[in-house]
């Protein structure tokens, strides 16, 4: 299968803009600026401290273009390779003044895409032995939802809707004020495009029976008993897609796919994936 | 003393002001818009689902203004409090269709500072036997370490310097390149201005020796035993200030501490802190 | 029904802002900043000048407070609604500095809406006695898809999808390239999430066949006889939805509907729909 | 004469970019991405689908640029030459994901640009036997107006001010606050600069009389008949320049150009003209 | 006269905004909200410390409102009015926070712009007993030059054209390229609008003669002597504007505008004039 | 000692960005465009008219660059030389368009920022018998804090604190709220980190004792006599930096650097240093 393909240009410029222009601000890098002559280039390596797979690679060293270089780089993995403690991921090769100042920058969301990615790829690993699919969530980190639902798909799980605008999902509290189930189906059905799924929340059997009915795309089982989850996965028999969330972790995730279901979605993956250490080792001159 | 202020109203807007465009695209929140009516009115407590120290409140309400309001916030606690699993934080009172679409955004922002500090506050509680003090450092999320550095400080810590741009550290990398030591902390102090300080990464005695008396403002020790750091905590015998730092965790910080030095930076509550869990809950009419 | 909702505040002000920027440039309104004493107040109406459905009249108020006000401003129909010449569509009433500048990117932007959307609504009536539904396309105009995509609704027809990124369409370009019809969509199926729709355009009854059995959720019909289209949707059946496409007009459009076709997209009522013509009168004093 | 200048590079820029966003999202081309393997590599043209002028084909191209090619492109054809269904218009050779995922954006600006030339050029050759100049209005497409004005230059007419900010034009409403003709141009003359020129709607013959006297640099000649117009002409007497509009169509443009204005304005050229049909045929491998 | 209206919200809006991001980067004013606390309350007065003509009033005090405030202003004079040392502009009074914060961000704007003012001021009274009007250059700083040509209107003199987009200004680089004058004077007339005007810069009686032939609107007068100006004007006699341009300073300004001259352009006033001295006294509680 | 380092990237794109936009607006250079033809070439100088320091070469060139090009730029000096009205600064080759185009905005952000570096460079020279360092303020032109601030160290002179966030400077108005002058040293010190410095602005010999006592990292002296500075610098005896300020000028400036004080800052040298003199002179060709 060909390389899974980065988000768009135009969002990785935002996000490593934003980060470049927290650690400059107006002046920039005054420790490098005054103690690295001009003309001094260098080379050096990025090196995994940690293992984990690596995500965000041609993103990270994007940072070194953005910054004015010039800086040479050069891949030694690909995303979605598993690289273990002293493993050279990258090399760069250019002015010092450019690699020093975009150094935390490109570690800052290598690490925390390949912590995501790593997080993720356990969680695939886990349920590899069933055919339930790992999904993320909308818990994202402000402001990187694509970067990190692209080290999603790279830890071989896949995305769930992007955001509030591109599928229908009821949930509990829409329920609360909208009351009935199968209207609010209804009501969804008749307001979105025929390209938009409707996917409905249900904590019981009698809100599963209706979502069936309306025909939905999806039912999101939340919070329910491994036992709720088979008898669900047997209701529905096929004619729609169930998902099961809520709280799983890597410790309780084999359980739920082994009830059946289609789908686990995982909110811990992109909101609290800890970070692959990584860093930018100079070679001594 | 009194509260903590939060960053500048433009950064928060743009922190938020991003997120809502990630999650609400050009067509916003489809769900919503498709079962709840326009003129629907609802209640509703945002609510922790387990323990923490809680910051960035007033941040995360204020996404109910900017996706349009009109909605009456209510904060129960304030930045810096400690919650419990079912405590209210904070209510909202207003139209549905503005609860609804801000509700994850101001979720995430809101879960993600206050694991920041979360995490903090037990770094913090694990020294306060000692003189140390913890400092954050550079391991920011992108885009997010105006916020992020707040959330530090709502959790008792101190702010490491905010960028490249306000203060000198010279470390490892810059003296593969510079090579000479106190030649490079020279060139640093006749280039920068007097407001800014100055502080050198130490590895051994020999550079220790140097860096104090080329009369840095403080000392990084990276990576040292608490043997290595009492002794330079020792032959420093506060002529500046000292600061402790690599791979230090909740586990070995009191040790770190017990050395006797200042500061003890810790990348790990930035850059990997659990999110704190927390929900709305709507108030079911 | 409740109304339909407008774009996120964000898109909204977004378009109106880049119109005011260069209908003002750095100097502003200098005709009306000269003759008009700045105390001075007004009212008016904003009047149809022939007939049409009305779109985008919050979206297009707006601009007067943007424009700094203030401007009291009162709507007389609502989205939706069909006018007359002469009808009065909303008045205004403040200061008539705030109300002269701000006209012309009203009205320019309340004019291209109405006119999409009393273009939808003329292909909409004319499929009524058929259970077709009209649908938009990717052609609109650079900048303005999400209030476009609004004024489709509005008109009475669903969008089809948004962008390249909510749903995957593989069109006869993709096929030139990739070969295979069935081996694509199993690819586009393995790579995409379970909540994004696929549909793909076929131009022969084989390709017809393959997408199918390959289970899609929609196929295009590009460019087909009502004879091709019947012997289509006969062949589908019900499996999956169908689209009809392809220069369709006011005037063909009934014949493609009565095929029994489940969609029918339309690229004119968004890349080419006369603006409804509308006015301010300003009440002489 | 040499060819005209496309608008400044940021204006351009922005253009296509906003298109670019609201196209790919966070997560770009889904379709393309999962369909064809990054190594790709594709030809193909960019075809007319009908007749008309080009216009924005530099313009258009650069969408290809934008998304991160590579992708070579070679001009066919040049802004303001005429074309036929069938007509190649432009090549492009390079990476089949560039080439997929511009597509739609560099076709949206490139049919709507020449549309309005295609108008434009309509009317201009329609009033080629007389002295009479069309120019266009301010009634564009908000976010366009710089992109389009270039297009009625380059479909043979001149443009009007383009903005409020860089001419005075007194117009009915102004005068229905104002009052008093004469005094408003005085007021005019006194607070803008030399360089700016002052034009005045007239309705009557009385005001006609007073504008001249007043010594405006044009008078506008709003929904008058030929016979009015042939009037209001006689009397100016080359005194100022002419211009005539209000509804004026291809229907009856060259009997008001024959009345003896020096100008026609028409708003239709911008906000009403239907979109040039073209398409990108990719050459089958 | 009515009073004159400040540049567009937007960009007003752009200034200040980008002045509070640089003055208070990610972490804001860190004495301010250190050393006083948030319920803080005060009052103050924005008093000159010289004497000058105020411009950008209600513009500075727009700061306190991006700050966030709650804090009342009210103006003491108004733009355009001459204040002494020890004058009171404005008052402010609210939170104290705010207020420090946003404090200078307010005086670096009112201070650049009234001194604008004043310096303009300056060369207007000096040619008051001529019929000379002065205008302003684009030799203005970089960002600001629609406030700063506001400032120019307020200190009584004349914009010149806003940028390269408005006007023609044929120099003497585009006469060294494009060699015959009148040739060029044609080309410009027929590319550019009716509501455009242009002007050429003549270094010669020959280059006047060709000039005025070929029926400019004004003709820039640059670096000549007041005996060739006297001549310059006595040619032209009223069938263009005559504009003297070159070094004008206040003690030549009067010699200059006795020629006879309609116009004489200075760039000091906008690149050179130096600050009007204000300051903001707190009250002492 | 190596060259001084620009500001980064994102800032001159930022400050020359928006200098372009507001010289072209949405048309561009209408008379370049106009009367000279696009494949015209040329080359040419940028030459000084008076005599001062060039600050800003690298910056004010890029302006090309950003134009569009292709220019071909070649310095002759670098930032600091000294030039004499007619040294050549720098030259130009490439097209005669985009020289043209640029020429304004390249020369405006030149002068201004040479203006600065030569009224920098005259403060310092007046200073060099001594041990003082002159330093800059916030008096900053508002959004060119960063190229000011850059041109001041250009000049020979040190930056004071960027902006409110990154140093602690406890002014007249904070203790007129504050009150006790040691108490809010406390709190300052209590609040921020350890890379931040803290100063304080006295007015008294009390004022000054307390300071000092309180371990501040420097004492700014407003508005003191030569004498009463001297004091201070006996008092304070290397204890801390000592800082003059208020109104010091050209002609003052020795005198107080002669008191023994260690920074002098001068508001002056930002928002009121006369421009440097310079002009692009095209080769005739």
């Amino acid at each position: 299968m060909s390389r899974l393909r980065p988000p768009p240009r135009h969002v990785v410029d935002r996000v490593l803009g934003t980060a470049l222009e927290e650690d400059l601000g107006g002046v920039g890098d005054v420790t490098t600026s005054a103690v690295i002559p001009e003309d001094s280039a260098t080379t050096g390596d990025v090196v995994a401290r940690g293992e984990g797979v690596i995500a965000g690679l041609e993103i990270a060293l994007r940072t070194f273009e953005l910054v004015g270089g010039p800086v040479a780089v050069e891949t030694v993995v690909d995303d979605g390779q598993t690289v273990r403690a002293g493993s050279i991921v990258a090399s760069v090769n250019g002015s010092t003044w450019a690699i020093l100042t975009g150094e935390r920058t490109c570690l800052n969301i290598l690490g925390h895409l390949s912590g995501i990615a790593t997080a993720t790829a356990q969680m695939v690993a886990a349920v590899a032995h069933t055919n339930a699919r790992i999904v993320d969530t909308r818990k994202t980190t402000p402001g990187l939802r694509a970067v990190e639902k692209y080290a999603v798909r790279v830890g071989g799980a896949a995305n769930h809707r992007y955001g509030l605008h591109d599928a229908v999902l009821i949930k509990d509290n829409h329920l609360a004020v909208a009351g009935d189930l199968a209207k609010a189906i209804t009501m969804a059905r008749s307001r979105v495009g025929h390209m938009v799924k409707v996917e409905v929340e249900v904590e019981t059997m009698e809100q599963l029976v209706a979502a069936v009915e309306a025909g939905v795309d999806a039912v999101l089982l939340d919070n329910m008993t491994t036992a709720q989850l088979e008898a669900a996965v047997a209701f529905v028999d096929g004619r729609c897609l169930t998902e099961a969330s809520g709280g799983i972790t890597a410790g309780t995730v084999a359980a739920v796919a082994e009830t059946g279901v289609d789908l686990i979605s995982v909110g811990w993956i992109t909101h609290s994936a800890p970070r692959l250490d990584l860093a930018l080792d100079l070679h001594r001159s």
